[in-house]
């Protein structure tokens, strides 16, 4: 590790590089270089697959843009920072995270909001905000990042806002799926729909995400949690998470919102969506209930779906928000989240189904793309 | 006025019959059965159209139900009452309102829902809901109630849940535009939008009810109201309203939202849509801010609208929400709206544009159609 910053050096790692959208990715010898103003270069430890990274990686209505690091859940160690960097020296235990904050525009002032101006998810910038260059490259040849995090890399380079500094005690194999899915479909829960004690909850998709967004709502003390997924593989597992009923929306005739309307008498008080399926969307938010029912959206949708639903169900006092991670503030929030599984009060191991080794890597894609993981944990070291 | 349920009888009295869609209503001495179980015979004293009366009345999209009586904005006095009506005696001052407050079902119970499963707006019923028939008569035909009001009658019959008793100092020439529109566009702001101070709220549609929501917000200390309206003479009237700028999306090429986005550094705080068309209901969310933003619709849309939208609209954490009456609860929460008038709180006079005699109710429909008057209060006795 490098401590001082005229020190630092481009570093020769191995990374798995993305040359074409749906290929299996390719271990490379990638350089990466130092961190610029108000970046940091961390080693990774760990990382884990989410589906957007399946997403961007499929590039099926997505803006493909190849080659490219993907990987944006991940635990390291800060390696080394660049210049005007005061918050975090090398040592610090971090959480790299795709959204920002820069904690000083009017979305981090703000109270509500975690879509900071300046580091908010950016899918289609391959590049790094300083210099609009990627630190990525391969014998010169520039590699693109993937939302300011390319975590499938030894060594990544990262913009200080989107670091999280974490207790160092806590293990990185097991909070590096905070940063991302696991936080937003908690937050989603927790944060936005804000189930009350005794509540019925929907939950659209028993993913990852769809999963934490369902412990938010065992936590949160809802009284019924309802998993929908056309995926009935996912119910077992689903159990263990407070998933009290199932419902395969291809096992009905009629839509899955008219469903759980019969077995609810007449609407969920809350939904979260966890899918990326604009149909899901839709049913999810037409299966709460009028007067007070909210459904909260979490998956990323297709550049062109068009959500659509009659006025009506607005007018009947439905109330429709979306969340990006769980409308947490990756900096200011993410520690305290890392300190509830620390309390026992969340449970993460239950998350983790599969590990492998990075050089497998491209095992952890085929399990999620067969619905047969959770979160597969991708071990760097190994 | 007759004391005592044994003593009710029929009144004959003159109503305003509309007996096709579109043609001009016709008067007619008209008989109204007394109120039976639940149900008031109130006499209405003043009547005001709102444009929901219009749209039904044009029945273009919406069901057509013919003969009917319309009109629901009124205020009157209670006539005779129906057997097990306690909360009302013959005197009593009220307002008749097109949704009603049971007290009994989970929405009356509900702190967030005013949508009473018993009485909610059922704008396809032309009957009371005690024996499923009409009150009103003409030879012996039944004539169509309208939103369980049906004020364009010296006489009307009302199920008790519908009917808010209000201070008998306030007057109901003034008043009784509380019952519908105003209501509507306060709540809206006031108890849906929630502006805090210093915010800016967009307006859709600078009628009655977008005024009444402008009210709403300046009530709320908004710094900005920005009007919107494809008729610009509706802006002079709403200078009075507070509205400090106006915006008619047909001076401009580009879509109303991207305007108010540069107008406001990427979009207001709070947007309010009271115009039924849902093109502004579209525009409205999608001019409110990410991160925070909150759009409440009010207009009533047509039958087959579809509202539609990216869902990235939605996860960049922006809020739709509806509301029905301004989330009041008729009977709860109206007699503390007319207060707020009593107390000078809330100005009613600047809503008044117009004044007819019941004979010459129809001029009030021309003044709506031309887009004329906010309110034209048709006097009863004249
Ligand atoms: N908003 C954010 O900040 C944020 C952050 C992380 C992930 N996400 C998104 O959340 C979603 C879930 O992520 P994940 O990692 O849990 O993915 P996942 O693939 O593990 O889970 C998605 C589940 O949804 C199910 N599904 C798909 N279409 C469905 C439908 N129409 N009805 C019911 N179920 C359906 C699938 O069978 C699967 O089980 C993805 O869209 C991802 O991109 C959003
Ligand atoms: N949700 C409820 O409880 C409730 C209650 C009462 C009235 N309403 C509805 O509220 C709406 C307004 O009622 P009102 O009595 O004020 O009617 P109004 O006709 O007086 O006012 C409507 C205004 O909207 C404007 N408008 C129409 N299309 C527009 C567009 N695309 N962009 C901008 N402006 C546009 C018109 O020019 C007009 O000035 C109606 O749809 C009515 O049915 C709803
Ligand atoms: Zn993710
Ligand atoms: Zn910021
Ligand atoms: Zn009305
Ligand atoms: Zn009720």
């Amino acid at each position: 590790m490098v401590f001082g910053s005229q020190l630092i050096q481009c570093v020769r790692n191995v990374a798995a590089v993305a040359w074409e959208p749906g290929k299996p990715l390719v271990m490379e010898e990638v350089e990466v270089a130092p961190p610029q103003a108000m970046e940091v270069r961390l080693k990774i430890l760990f990382t884990s697959l989410c589906h957007t990274d399946v997403y961007f990686w499929e590039a099926k209505g997505q803006t493909p843009l190849f080659p490219r690091i993907f990987g944006h859940e991940a635990g390291g160690i800060v390696e080394s920072v660049g210049e005007g960097v005061t918050d975090l020296i090398p040592g610090d235990h971090v959480l790299p995270v795709f959204t920002g904050e820069c904690k000083e525009c009017r979305h981090c002032k703000s109270e509500e909001s975690n879509m900071c101006d300046l580091l908010r998810i950016n899918t289609d910038r391959g590049v790094m905000l300083n210099d609009g260059k990627s630190r990525f490259s391969i014998k010169g040849k520039p590699i693109y990042h993937f939302v300011g995090t390319s975590t499938f890399s030894e060594y990544t380079v990262v913009h200080v806002g989107c670091v999280a500094k974490i207790n160092p005690a806590a293990p990185l194999d097991k909070v590096c799926i905070l940063s991302c899915g696991i936080s937003t479909g908690l937050g989603a829960t927790l944060n936005v729909a804000k189930p009350k004690r005794g509540s019925t909850v929907a939950i659209f998709g028993l993913g990852a995400v769809g999963l934490a967004a369902a412990e938010g709502a065992r936590i949160a003390g809802a009284s019924r949690i309802i998993g929908v997924d056309l995926n009935s593989k996912r119910f077992d597992e689903a159990k263990k998470f407070g998933v009290t009923e199932f419902v395969n929306p291809k096992d009905h005739d009629k839509p899955v919102q008219e469903v759980i309307a019969e077995m609810t008498g007449g609407g969920v008080d809350r939904s979260v969506e966890c899918t990326g399926s604009v149909n899901a969307m839709i049913s999810a938010f037409e299966c709460v209930h009028d007067g007070w029912g909210v459904a909260v959206l979490v998956g990323v949708p297709n550049k062109d779906d068009a959500f659509k639903t009659h006025p009506m169900n607005l007018l009947n006092e439905k109330t429709l928000k979306g969340t990006f991670f769980g409308n947490y503030k990756p900096r200011s929030d993410l520690p305290a989240v890392v300190e509830k599984y620390m309390n026992k009060e969340l449970e993460l191991e239950k998350f983790i189904t599969h590990e492998v080794s990075f050089s497998e890597i491209n095992k952890a894609f085929e399990y999620m793309l067969k619905g047969d993981s959770l979160r597969c944990i991708i071990r760097m070291d190994a």
